[in-house]
């Protein structure tokens, strides 16, 4: 089969063998797959992760030993936990210690024809969603994330930085259910989307005032997270969304002194982004930059390193 | 009166002019005062700051237009509010935009005969307390702060980094509510004491597993946040209690991956941290490295420097 391989920093598509069948684990046949910052950084150096990237994905289960689920389509939960420790046992394998992590840590991802999923991490995707929203499980899973860690209220003030695809994800979900969603972003087009969306919206380099509750950083970059400090107000809380690849360099004293909860977000469980995504509560449409056959990978994935970038696609049946 | 004055990084005795009374304020005569780690950091840079410093003081009150102060056995909250924002208005004063506090920012502190305190924040230190105790009022009061930040289970499993004053204060407060403390140090006199005390121990460079919930850091230095982020828990908490002089240089990836809340803890209020004294439930006494008069400052605070340093005090009637 034809796949993306990373090999240091140099992603190139090669021929390698299908995946082969494990008991316990499903086949999918992969129908799309999107480019998430992540997988920029991977080819940075981030995590020094070898192999098959990719775990933004819908396709279509090939051969599976729990037969009901062939022939359908599905998403897969990134997180494989080894279903042991305490972290599974509650439901978190994605903190397990020994888990591998689908196209990020030992375990090959979606950027190929077919990818190995534990049969446990399947998600049937309703018949509302299309291919290309079903892409967007993951990161609007990694979106709804912020609300099992932060309580919300009605009337809390947040700011979401970064006007990317997350930062739109996030500023989505946040919206269901509070009121006062400000998206701190530098592209005009992207403020047009928030805008229409009914967020407000800001520029970065404007003057903010220090007056938020809650302030989420999604940037991907490290001077989003000095923004973040410098807008939230005493007491308040930053929700980090962004892993960035090289060091932070702070003044740590300000979140000492006006006492700043700073909480590190990762993955969600994909069920409560995939009931959003088949009541059509969040918007996907208008965050997809293109959609590139698989055989145009590189270009594809040139397209996505382009700061303005939004979501870019690969299909695998064009 | 003669005072301790910081100009830029020199901080010498010298005569200066009595503080004036002034409406709604008191002049208290200072009996005895303790030399804090943010006074170390001062001197290195830290706020700018220009005056008289010293925020942990027991004094008597000498003159104030409320006269059933006069007399009285006193120590002061450090912050000092406009009295009119969101934030005095919630009795959190230590956070108004438009605060003093008391030797650290834009007002005199207590290494001076006499220092002037708003009658507001006097707080009448109890018969039970003695003077020694009452200086460790403020930094107390600190460590009563994580407790109204961070939920603590009776069941938590808690390190606290550094075996300083502080961290030594914040382990005794969290014993009263959770069995389950280890002190990580590296002064095997102070953790000799923090042994005696009933607080498991261990040494800074021991390996620490990954299991804390919650881990404090006191240390003081940076290389203490990075241990405290290497030993907790997946979803765990630290709470940064110390504020660096220098930047934090730091992969900031494991917040995010580890789902870590960073919690910045700074001042408390002095009413519950007068009342575990009053109640004898914390220890001071081995907290005390030396007392020296107030004549000998400069030798003093060169004590308080040496890393290895407990408490010390000055005497103002020695």
């Amino acid at each position: 089969m034809r796949a993306a391989f990373l090999k240091g920093t140099q992603l190139s598509l090669v021929e390698m063998e299908k995946p082969k069948s494990q008991p316990g684990a499903a086949i999918v046949k992969v129908r799309m797959a999107g480019i998430c910052n992540t997988d920029l950084e991977l080819v940075r150096g981030y995590m020094n992760f070898q192999g098959v990237p990719g775990h933004e994905f819908v396709g279509v289960v090939s051969e599976c030993e729990e037969q009901h689920w062939v022939g359908k389509r599905v998403c897969g939960e990134i997180n494989v936990g080894c279903r042991n420790c305490q972290y599974c046992r509650l439901d978190l394998s994605r903190h397990c210690p020994n888990r591998t992590v689908m196209g990020i840590l030992n375990q090959n991802g979606a950027f190929a024809e077919y990818v190995l999923v534990p049969a446990k991490n399947l998600r049937e995707v309703p018949v509302q969603v299309s291919d290309h929203q079903a892409v967007f499980v993951e990161p609007l899973a990694a979106a709804f994330e912020i609300m099992e860690q932060v309580k919300l209220a009605p009337n809390s003030q947040i700011a979401v930085i970064g006007d990317g695809k997350l930062g739109l994800l996030i500023a989505q979900v946040l919206q269901l259910s509070c009121a006062d969603i400000t998206l701190v972003g530098k592209h005009e087009r992207k403020l047009d989307f928030a805008r229409a969306l009914g967020l407000s919206t800001c520029l970065k380099n404007a003057a903010i005032a220090k007056t938020y509750n809650i302030v989420v950083e999604a940037s991907g970059s490290p001077s989003g997270f000095e923004s973040a400090l410098n807008i939230v107000r005493p007491r308040g809380t930053v929700v980090l969304k962004s892993t960035y690849a090289d060091n932070l360099n702070l003044n740590a004293a300000p979140i000492v002194i006006d006492e700043i909860t700073i909480v590190g977000s990762r993955c969600g469980q994909f069920m409560p982004a995939l009931r959003a995504l088949a009541a059509k509560r969040v918007q996907i449409d208008g965050l997809i930059e293109q959609i590139y056959p698989f055989a145009q990978f590189s270009e594809a994935f040139e397209r996505a390193k382009q700061p303005d970038s939004l979501k870019v696609l690969v299909d695998f049946d064009a």
